[in-house]
């Protein structure tokens, strides 16, 4: 009896076809006859699970597997190398094939080049698969809704966790453990080397406004500075806004979620912006439909807030975040992106996560994040769902 | 009063000039006047912080940072750029910069190679980086040091999280939180885009006996195949070994120890190969001096194992892993490497792990891993110092 975690293929091959047919669709479109892919969150997307390796799709969306690690894997099609340079007996394309050029490093790509003795520059596989993936399909909604819930659970249950006299940090410590009591992978899947973040961001007072290296609303000076984000060891006091924005990577697919905690009664001010974040929130939604530009959604997430008199504070104060929502799923960073210059369109099963977020000198972080799948009808549907309002913590 | 957190250069001047210096030596070697860094390991390196930027090393060892965010740092010749494009007028060197070749994504490159109007191929500064880093200064082993006494700390208090009936996972996430309320940063620096692990491993059973995706001694099937690696879920047993392989990132700098531990009494055959490993182990330590060959040290691991019969064993069972040793500190994979093929010379201020371990069939993993420093004279300095036999869960 062979063991499912020995499968090369994971996916069931109705998944697997109308994944790469997609892909291929998208390769036509730009030219490109075929994608050998090495990016471990690409090779999950193909395979429905990581190896060390490499996944070759060609003009019909046909793939192949070629792994190096771990050589125990069993399935229909598998090629096993030690090498790269074995991949080109393989492969019958006329030209070299794209790469991921946006992640791959690039002596790695250089190599892969000379094995296929390519002369021109290479083509683009990054911003292929990022189209393809960008659109999800139903296994990998649903995949996505079981994060949320579990995610959920986790939210609802901080206040259990909370005890009086903890800092930032000490209530995230106890947050991580409750996210892996859950299931929750621990690891934050992002695309590109750049983003170092360890399961997420708990935020209180000032640290909130201190601005990091990342793009991000919230910064956080972080406990060291080899890692200058998140929170600091500041005490959580009463009437203050706690922001949680943790990990939702429990599937393989992540939601991203943020919450307000407080305790005791949070300000005038702090309760107003939160209602501010969740009616953008609701709006953005509704606006969400197929056909709709992302740079839209910003821009009325951003006129919201200028009429509430709230630009100052929107998307962080010292620094200012260049951007309200981001696709996500494998990656915490995926397409669409809802920014200013986004030129973004969306589409039916996008799955985009919205977070309108106000940093408020003396108050702190207050504001929420949801995410939602992008309907063919009606408005997109929110599928991270804790309470919206502020959440006692005592 | 400014706040240390903004402070662009965190290290003492003299310790930036002896780090800029080692590398201007390297280049000059390698015939390169120039290195033009973005990785946030060598960000770090030379400024003791992150920020999303670029640092710039001439040929005398002059140091230039460029730094896109957060705008909100301050210091001695700083260039704050909203474009990389804008580098270029503050270089005045000769030819085009070396870039990471070995982490910096393709496109990323050749924007660059763009901005210098580089015609031929551009030099490596990753091997660069890799060589002045393998060298640790004063300051960078204080932090190491401090890495292993914290680590030391979480693994002697080991006992006291392990509840009759816990997994392989549960007690995983224990150990987390008591890393994280030690002071451990969580993030476990790699270099490179393959490598994907949430905080270390704790692996019994057969599990241990799974390969992963990576070039580990110890796979796991994890629990996910979007993370195939790691504890799995597996109930903890008297009798058999638990080995504890977890995060040392207490100070931006890693130290890297494995530990077993047991319910019960150990079977005799995992008794044996124990004391093997730690005899591996203080034997490697002896040799380690400046001007051994890597390879020597991993030969005479084999070969020891080899003597008692366990080769079959050594360094992984169904897969077996490709060293036995490897230089960490910021990041857990840096040189040297002791490896069958590895041409590194040992130096004074190496900081090397040595795990040599083994996977038995019906029993498990076993074996212990130590952090040292290459000393000028003398065997070197094990700076991991939990107790080396099996540690007694209950």
């Amino acid at each position: 009896m062979k063991k499912l975690e020995e499968q090369l293929q994971l996916l069931p091959a109705a998944e697997v076809t109308l994944r790469a047919s997609r892909i291929s669709e998208i390769m036509r479109q730009a030219g490109v006859d075929g994608l050998l892919l090495c990016d471990n969150a690409n090779i999950y997307y193909l395979t429905g699970r990581v190896f060390c390796g490499f996944v070759y799709v060609d003009a019909d969306g046909g793939i192949s597997c070629f792994v190096r690690r771990p050589s125990t894997l069993h399935g229909a099609g598998i090629h096993f190398i030690s090498r790269p340079e074995e991949i080109a007996a393989h492969i019958a394309a006329p030209s070299a094939p794209a790469f991921e050029l946006d992640t791959m490093p690039y002596s790695r790509v250089e190599r892969m080049r000379s094995i296929f003795s390519a002369s021109s520059a290479p083509a683009n596989a990054s911003a292929i698969m990022r189209w393809a993936r960008a659109v999800k399909t139903p296994l990998e909604i649903r995949k996505m809704e079981e994060s949320g819930v579990r995610q959920t659970e986790v939210y609802v249950g901080i206040p259990h966790l909370y005890q009086e006299g903890m800092t930032d940090m000490e209530l995230q410590i106890e947050i991580e453990r409750s996210l892996r009591l859950h299931g929750c992978l621990g690891q934050f899947r992002v695309t590109g080397p750049d983003l170092e973040l360890h399961m997420g961001n708990v935020l209180t007072g000032d640290n909130a406004d201190t601005p990091s290296p990342y793009d991000f609303a919230m910064g956080g000076a972080g406990i060291d500075p080899s890692l200058p984000v998140g929170a600091d060891g500041t005490l959580i006091v009463p009437g203050k806004p706690v922001m949680v924005d943790v990990n939702g990577n429990f599937t393989g697919y992540m939601t991203d979620m943020t919450r307000c905690y407080v305790v005791g009664e949070p300000s005038e001010d702090a309760s107003r912006a939160l209602r501010l974040s969740c009616d953008i929130c609701a709006r953005i939604a509704s606006l969400a439909v197929p056909g709709a530009a992302a740079r839209d959604l910003y821009n009325e997430a951003l006129s919201m807030a200028t009429n509430a008199g709230m630009a100052d504070c929107f998307m962080g104060h010292r620094y200012h975040a260049g951007f309200v929502g981001h696709g996500l799923g494998i990656s915490v960073n995926e397409a669409p992106v809802l920014a200013p210059r986004s030129r973004d369109i969306l589409v039916a099963g996008n799955a985009i996560a919205v977070e309108p977020k106000f940093v408020i000198p003396g108050i702190g972080a207050v504001g929420i994040e949801n995410t939602y799948i992008v309907e063919e009808n009606g408005p997109a549907r929110q599928i991270t769902n804790a309470p919206e309002d502020f959440i006692h913590l005592a």
